[in-house]
């Protein structure tokens, strides 16, 4: 037992896990010995949460099984729909509306934590499946209660990405704009033991369900030291084109001011961000098939300044967020949906470390260091 | 950075603390240097309340303003009533409609999370005020649906205790009752960085609001691990009960065919919880009160046969859940209802804690061993 205090836990290693792997210096990320590159140009979503929560790349059969279990299980009871219609109402924040949707999931699973005989691997991939299949449609069904529409009903032919958009704005999305969300997904699902995925296994680690593991992943999620930077980063772009000032003036000025530029500079990447990569291409597309390139030359125009400036050199580069922002306003995806979205991704890789810690479980209880008195005389409250 | 793997934690010292302190060797708790046994007889859970949030104990002026503010929060919104309804009639687990309840608090907080200019201390005790006042409502309410009952409404002029026990039931609790009741909620209140303490701790820490960190802990104290012993005590003396045995004949013939005895034994303390010792006296006031001295007999008889096999003399003595359920089950509890009690209480630990936490605050992120690969071929599914 060390009486040295580890702050933030930086640095401590709680687990071992197979499911992620950060290289920052090289700008390198792995889901299981995968390259996210590759799995966000060759694979699914859905084959990505297979992979993630069955230890290996499906086979078509495969995953067209486990495509057809997540779709059926879309559709959410008309309980919880009565509650995200209420949440909307009530101009609930969208985080906090999920939170709320997705804990009240488990009072409409039919096997909620009733089985005794069944692994506690078996329900809690069970409940994750079911979680992850119908995040999307609160989702879409609280954006479209703001707007004082109906919800969509899921179409079980529709791909998780397609679905969801589809869900969202009421028409099939393109194949570009689609395949776009796909990445995206793939790209969030899941990034080592940040702070919502660890806070998902300390849940699981007493042995609680995965609605209490989730759900507090999306309270981690919602904090502003966490989930909301490619919303920062969207704000700042909607301000420069306010402003009508060429884009590195803005950011120039932006500076002088000693403001931070969000999207640039991350805890462990050094380099480019390689999801920041492969997202930046695929703003390029969507600007292309839609002509609008607004937000691809500001984003171009702000990284290449910085990149002047020296911030590379410095490990200061562009981070996923960056781009993600920009791919979804292209989406028409409203700006305050962005950390919902990040949520409905990192929920499988929420999932996936809680299955995979409880596999050798041990609950996870540290200790403070008391610093406080220990024999503080008691004085009742009228001789005070 | 170590390479050490730090399972489950133990040990690891993740913050300094004011608030609570306990030495297992010679069964000493203290709140802020305060031993549990004096605030337990001395003060009302208003007031260890607000030595936990506001650092000292209350002069009666202080008091008598708190427990006014808390009071005056404890109507809970009809939405959030309706949702309780609606997780009865679901036949949703307490703990997990407790979760969902509490996570929807959030929608009707006049100033959730609105006000920049305000210190993160005050929201988060603002906050905290308006969960820990509005939790035995929402309690009492989801009992009562349960049963068909519409919701009784709070009685402002009754302290913590003994308006959930009015509300419960309808009728003002007798003096012992209410005393009884409070000493629990006192006894519950914290104890150290446990796992949904811990959890509260590291939502807050991504400065997420009190309603994501309440509602995470509510999650973990679900689980088995950790919130529902006293429960398998009550469980373990109705069985004794329905055996018609004789209890001490009963724990011979459990424990020969294998059985552990819950309530005994604990990971810190090496003797009798301090807890336990003070539940005890009390259980001895209700028996006496009510003339029945059933449980009073049967957990009197299993501790001494369990003494006298020397189960003491290696350390696994009475733990609070020993005596707690038996105490709430002579007030009329339902067993199902001991661990949302027991959040009721905690949550004044978890808030308690998170605002501590923030005053000082750092992103809790550890790290995982990977040990997965990091350069599998990637293959398309087609050709796998």
């Amino acid at each position: 037992m060390s009486d040295e205090l580890k702050r933030g836990l930086e640095g401590v290693l709680v687990a071992e896990s197979d499911l992620s792997y950060v290289d920052g210096e090289v700008g390198k990320l792995v889901y299981r010995g995968y390259d996210i590159e590759d799995l966000a140009r060759g694979a699914s979503y859905e084959e990505v949460l297979y992979l993630l929560w069955y230890g290996s790349l499906p086979t078509r059969e495969e995953l067209d099984a486990f495509a057809a279990e997540l779709a059926a299980e879309r559709t959410v009871d008309d309980g919880v729909l009565d509650v995200v219609r209420a949440l909307a109402d009530a101009d609930e924040r969208p985080m906090a509306a999920l939170r709320t949707a997705t804990s009240m999931l488990s009072a409409y699973d039919p096997d909620a934590g009733d089985d005794p005989d069944e692994e506690v691997t078996e329900t809690s991939l069970r409940q994750g499946r079911r979680i992850t299949a119908k995040i999307p449609t609160i989702l879409a069904a609280f954006e479209r209660a703001r707007q004082g529409a109906e919800p969509i009903a899921p179409d079980p032919d529709l791909s998780h990405a397609g679905n969801f958009l589809y869900m969202l704005t009421g028409t099939e999305p393109d194949a570009v704009s689609e395949e776009t969300f796909d990445m995206a997904l793939t790209l969030h699902a899941d990034h080592g033991l940040n702070a919502s995925t660890f806070t998902a296994m300390v849940i699981g680690s007493t042995m609680a369900d995965v609605y209490s593991g989730v759900t507090g992943g999306i309270g981690a999620l919602s904090g502003s030291l966490h989930g909301g930077a490619n919303q920062d980063v969207m704000e700042v772009l909607y301000e420069v084109d306010e402003s009508e000032k060429d884009p590195v003036e803005w950011v120039k000025d932006a500076r002088a001011a000693g403001r931070r530029i969000p999207g640039f500079g991350h805890r462990v990447y050094k380099v480019k961000d390689p999801r920041a990569r492969i997202l930046e291409e695929k703003l390029r597309d969507l600007a292309e098939s839609s002509g609008n390139t607004k937000w691809l030359d500001y984003t171009t125009a702000i990284e290449q300044y910085l990149t002047d400036q020296g911030l590379l050199e410095k490990g200061i580069a562009p981070n996923v967020d960056f781009y993600s922002g920009s791919v979804y306003d292209s989406m028409g995806i409203p700006v305050d949906m962005y950390t919902p979205i990040f949520a409905m991704s990192r929920a499988g890789g929420w999932i996936a470390h809680v299955v995979e810690y409880q596999e050798d479980n041990r609950l996870i209880r540290p200790r403070a260091r008391y610093t406080g008195p220990v024999d503080a005389e008691f004085v009742p409250i009228d001789e005070r």
